[in-house]
């Protein structure tokens, strides 16, 4: 029995941290989308961009895990700096990520959604529209997916942008507020700060032992929220259940 | 305009060149798709395993490029260890290339599919049947794409194999020549051979240096097959023309 969790956003969603400076969670229990099948997760588990490094699902998955007993399914689906209108509904991630939600769920069950965006949207021109049009994706997602019953979290962009460029460094504030303001305002949904995590050397994307910390929090959070009753079933396809000797080569 | 080619197959076709063995190809008007959008192209093409590198369709993708002068879409939905029953039409593996390339024709236009797969298949058990399920494997992406006018080009499996394990070493030649009867009887599609190329040290997968051979083997094939006259028209969505400052982070 797989419990999923669609991971959907730009680049600290896809996961920026330096490979070399955590140690890796190896666990057969955690897994990873492939081509609509699992494997067992490894690094990087969102590979979006040649720079897809740590994530933060990982130790949020290990805890998930740790804590309940059962498989952890990822589905990476976040593309680096993407803003909120290329997220919009019938475009081309909101599709895809919608699609490989629908091939997971296949073999899995989806428990949340884990959601990080907004450095794109830092900006005097486009913040004040951003809560209203995440509004519409995510209840788009809730709709299309049939999610009314999972928490979706929402983390928080990170202090450290007050030192990144112009208009990002005065604008993120912003965004953070319509992110609590949403989560605040909204069904089974959570905000996640990100208060005190440390950034890469760019100051634009989170460190990797803040990634590990970050997961912890959305599992925090995905706690408070979770509807404990849920029911999960085991679920299978012909084909999911085929294994050849080659699989891991 | 973007002229795309579907790559399926299992580990072969993913890609196992070792990455430092090859000096890797630049080129920006080569691109990968990746989450359903269009990214320069970077290694791993096929980040379908941990061990992913060198993919054939990099030096495919050049010659086509420097001969047409177009820009070069690669959709990656090869997947390692797969036999073709993985392949089956309606499961994973099958409805995961169909949506991708889907999503990439809203952005492109498929000038062909690149197909090696069969080592799972060498064996006393299964490498009977594999030309029927083959057949209705590629009549079916043919049908459900609408791909009548383009190549589908089948790689043929390495030599090499005969120093692999058994049943491989002493079955993978009944593989090759399914694939050839298939392509010999079959309209717009060939067979490419990969006699001579060297193998890594496991003796199963393509060297890097092999993968760029064989990868101009594809294209020689292909420029036999290819219909001169086919009409590509620029494509684009609302959404695919976004790109923001952090896009490339």
């Amino acid at each position: 029995m797989i419990h999923s969790f669609l991971l959907i956003g730009q680049s600290n969603m896809g996961g920026r941290g330096y490979i070399n400076e955590v140690a890796p969670i190896h666990n057969e229990h955690l897994l990873v989308l492939r081509n609509g099948r699992w494997r067992q997760m490894y690094q990087p588990v969102n590979p979006d961009r040649v720079t897809s490094g740590v994530n933060l699902s990982e130790s949020f998955a290990l805890s998930y895990h740790k804590d309940k007993g059962v498989d952890v399914g990822l589905i990476p689906c976040a593309d680096g700096g993407t803003n909120i209108d290329q997220w919009c509904v019938g475009g081309l991630l909101y599709d895809h990520a919608l699609y490989m939600a629908r091939l997971a769920m296949r073999t899995s069950t989806i428990a949340g959604v884990l959601w990080h965006q907004g450095e794109s949207d830092s900006t005097p021109e486009r913040f004040d529209a951003y809560e209203g049009k995440l509004k519409v994706i995510m209840e788009s997602f809730r709709k299309d997916l049939d999610l009314y019953d999972v928490p979706f979290l929402l983390g928080g962009l990170g202090d450290y942008l007050k030192d990144y460029n112009e208009p990002i460094s005065t604008h993120y504030t912003k965004i953070n507020a319509s992110l609590i303001h949403y989560a605040e305002n909204t069904p089974m949904t959570g905000f996640v700060s990100a208060e005190g995590l440390s950034a890469n050397p760019d100051n634009l994307h989170f460190s990797a032992a803040a990634l590990r910390e970050f997961g912890l929090r959305y599992y925090e959070e995905f706690k408070k929220l979770e509807d404990k009753n849920k029911v999960f079933t085991e679920k299978a396809t012909p084909d999911s259940a085929i294994r050849t000797e080659l699989e891991v080569l």
